[in-house]
């Protein structure tokens, strides 16, 4: 079987350190709570929007995103018994490329680099299960979907949903 | 359709730039026609193998090729009919990943980050050609192959090739 999974939102907690990195520099008091049904960058005061949007230009940003609990132990587990890949955005941020690569050689250092594929469209991707957080990613996927819960898609519906790393491995290990 | 376009040895001249540097240091005399048939770091003595197979980890190897001639106007014309991709390995060396993708800001603009992949395996694409020059990758491509002659593969038999952009340009356009 082959598995793409997608890394912001999914393995890695972006929507996180958005918030952190809001709070920290204007002493804002914004929740992963507070931001359900929405990006965090629409939760703040319009004059603090582009700031919040620049975030992932940053150096470093990629580089000390938190893991999403679980995803170490379901995915090397499920790359035993699958071909695991990891499928992510990184082209929209050039500088974010070898911070990805770099963050994923400390934390999932099982997925080799032959395993992990950088892209924007994940249409062109063939393959058995895509675990991702976006609509437009998991619509345009060629196999089975599943969204996976991340503050900003906590009211879409139509996709087989997963809520945490211990649902995926349940349902798939 | 779908178009899925190597990036080493299709539109970026690596094995000129491994010449080049190889007999600048080593004040030698290869050229790519002794190379033919072999990979370059093949055909230097043993004592200087391992500097050739360490030129892809330099910082400004990827940022400097040369393109290979005839790539820029055709995927031009052929990305206005079709949808094209950049697919490359550059996972292998991280450091490369913003060279090549600044590589492709300047020379293939017209190719947005969107349309650029980096992956190892190329047989999780999806889509209807792939030119490539390497045998395990258009082995394992499940749709029409086009071998780009490169050097280290004018003896391969058994894909359909292309020795220059021109003409694919004759057959795709």
């Amino acid at each position: 079987m082959i598995l793409f999974v997608d890394m912001d939102e999914v393995i890695a907690d972006t929507y996180g350190a958005h918030i952190e990195l809001y709070n920290a520099e204007f002493n804002g008091e914004l929740t992963t709570e507070l931001c359900s049904g929405s990006e965090v960058w629409r939760m703040v005061p319009e004059a603090h929007q582009d700031s919040v949007r620049k975030h992932a230009t940053r150096r470093g940003f990629f580089r000390n995103l938190k893991i999403i609990p679980g995803s170490q132990d379901v995915l090397e587990q499920l790359s035993r018994k699958h071909e695991v890949y990891i499928a992510s955005a990184a082209m929209q941020f050039p500088n974010s490329l070898e911070e990805k690569s770099e963050w994923l050689d400390e934390h999932f250092p099982f997925i080799p680099w032959q395993n992990r594929i950088l892209c924007g469209h994940k249409h062109v991707l063939k393959g058995d299960i895509l675990i991702d957080d976006r609509n437009y990613n998991l619509e345009n996927f060629d196999g089975r979907g599943l969204q996976f819960t991340s503050p900003h898609n906590v009211n879409t519906q139509g996709f087989e949903r997963v809520n945490t790393w211990f649902e995926i491995g349940e349902k798939l290990l």
